[in-house]
């Protein structure tokens, strides 16, 4: 690439602004990951600049964008959209709107971001929300597990597009050239489920999107690594993610606990604590840090409020690999190709629509 | 109790028949559970006699039922319904149907069990179709969760009859006099989640079914033991059931792994294993043996078919304890009550029932 890559910070959002981002920052250097990357810093000018000059390299390549306003964490998404304007996340969001910079990361409010999102980016096609990508680590790798929360209601076109999405974000992340993909159901047989996962079935089954769609998955399959992508709805996606990060912490304290009851599994636990260090920690589904917002026109990327340095410098890191990788045309592009298939078979929508799409040309 | 309580049991489901059923039957001596219980033991005449015979206090107890066949792990439901008769679940479930048992205990197929209760016992009330319940280990003991899988599609109503039976299960089971009963969403706040969830929402919280009713609850809350119920529709809490099961797996082989990847670890984990040993296990929520379906005129505990005779005898402590509570007389009396309410309130159905329930005599 011969242009630096512009990548719009929110340096005040999340519990700890500037003091954790900026270091954040400055640890991609030591990962060598900020080869041709610029920043701009969205952030109170004070704040930001004084922990900006004690990072030399993140202020070689930093350009920062005084902001009036912070928005808070408790805002309703409603009031941040009209009254956001100014505000350092507004503000880093429409440094991508104008085309300025290439993606862009905040810890902010996550409802505040996305409705701030939707207004200056606007959703690609005829997508209402964006969805939210869980990145779970399973026995096999990650697992892209979407959406995990923004669309509670999802008809079968939704659950297509999600998984047109999701193999376009495992693809541009993970570099698999094309993503297995299951859909999020109660058993594998074809007449398992409510209608909406049933109709996405027939539509991914027959439909041939240029997908690996591998069928109906199960609970238990997300940890297993069967498919890089699971495909389900924004309600028992966001469920089974905070189940398991719930089980996660539970595992973990137990741990602890267990390794620290008496004498003996102390020093057992002194022993093995190479082994054990992380391990409960690396199986949490919270433990990647960085979501995006997939369905934009343009790359946003979620970071935890309570990240620490570590964690924001990989959502960092997504959002970087995501630009590179052009996600944005990617997904333009596979739903682009979809729409053209619809139009084809004379659709208007709804769910019973491909009746021999097998004969068209792929 | 005057009367011994009969127990009626399956002996030919599950994967091991009375190789591993009858055994079950005997450990419960050992724990002194089954004193004032005797046993109605459907199975194949000459295989379950010869376990029995070793078994001296589980001959003691029992009466052998002759059954002349056994419906296969992988039979259809509405195969098992049609051609079921006589086969050794069909007469263990004709036993509770009768009177003469108290409760079934069956280890066979989820779908046949299911389909021949309802068709011989029949549902309470207006009821379609039985809820599972999953005994879910917590931080701070065992939550009941339901439904895990049979009402994939389920409206405020069917939420409300969950919460209801739930408190009974839980009641029955663990003594606590008023079970908190919480209900599965995307978030706490009130205009979270889809018109179902609201609609139970503002019915559990307005009408005053004399359940203490704590709201909204998230996936995490689950393993935290925030509520003793946790009330969701069957597909969610299937996902979230079988998520956690996966997610536990995964813990159990990364522990195991950890622990014997080089010499050190080994030897920490051969000083802790006191403290490590089971641990994992104990956390997954597949450990507690025994899923009650609820809502039949008559109490039915699947066992998994996999399970030990440890596993075994958990089921058929729980179908005893279930029987000791009469949970079938407490689940109608509740559900009545309610349907009392709604007769006074001059309700049909729907959702949109309780304007002003407050008012009402509790």
């Amino acid at each position: 690439v011969a242009d630096p890559l512009l990548i719009s910070v929110d340096a005040m959002g999340g519990d700890h602004g500037p003091s954790v981002i900026v270091p954040a920052l400055d640890r991609l250097f030591g990962l060598g990951l900020v080869r041709e990357v610029r920043f701009l810093l969205h952030g109170d000018e004070a704040e930001t600049a004084k922990t900006v000059r004690t990072f030399p390299r993140v202020a070689a390549v930093s350009e920062l964008r005084p902001s009036t306003s912070v928005i808070s964490s408790d805002a309703k998404p409603a009031h941040a959209m009209r009254r956001g304007r100014g505000s350092s996340m507004w503000n880093a969001v429409a440094s991508v709107q104008t085309g300025e910079a290439r993606a862009v990361i905040s810890a902010g409010n996550t409802g505040a971001l996305m409705a701030i999102s939707r207004l200056q980016l606007r959703m690609v096609g005829g997508m209402e929300r964006p969805a939210l990508v869980a990145n779970w680590p399973t026995s096999r790798g990650v697992t892209s597990v979407l959406d995990v929360g923004a669309n509670i209601l999802c008809d079968a076109d939704r659950l297509v597009e999600f998984a047109i999405m999701g193999a376009a974000f495992h693809r541009s992340l993970h570099g698999t050239s094309r993503p297995s993909i299951g859909l999020l159901n109660v058993g594998v047989e074809s007449e398992k489920g409510h209608d909406e996962v049933r109709g996405a079935h027939r539509l991914l089954g027959e439909a041939r999107f240029d997908l690996d769609y591998r069928g109906f998955v199960e609970g238990d399959d997300i940890a297993k690594g069967t498919v890089d992508v699971v495909v389900t709805d924004g309600f028992t996606g966001n469920v089974a993610l905070k189940t398991a990060e719930g089980l996660a912490r539970f595992f973990r304290d137990e741990l602890r606990a267990a390794l620290t009851s008496n004498l003996i599994s102390k020093i057992g636990a002194f022993v093995a604590q190479g082994a054990l260090r992380g391990m409960a920690r690396r199986l949490d589904p919270a433990s990647v840090n960085g979501s995006p917002f997939l369905g934009l026109n343009g790359i946003v990327v979620k970071s935890h409020g309570s990240s620490d340095a570590a964690g924001f410098a990989h959502a960092v890191e997504m959002a970087i690999n995501l630009a590179r990788a052009d996600i944005t045309s990617a997904i333009e592009r596979d739903l682009g190709r979809r729409e053209t298939r619809r139009a084809i078979l004379g659709v208007v929508g709804g769910s019973e629509i491909v009746a021999n799409a097998e004969a068209l040309p792929a």
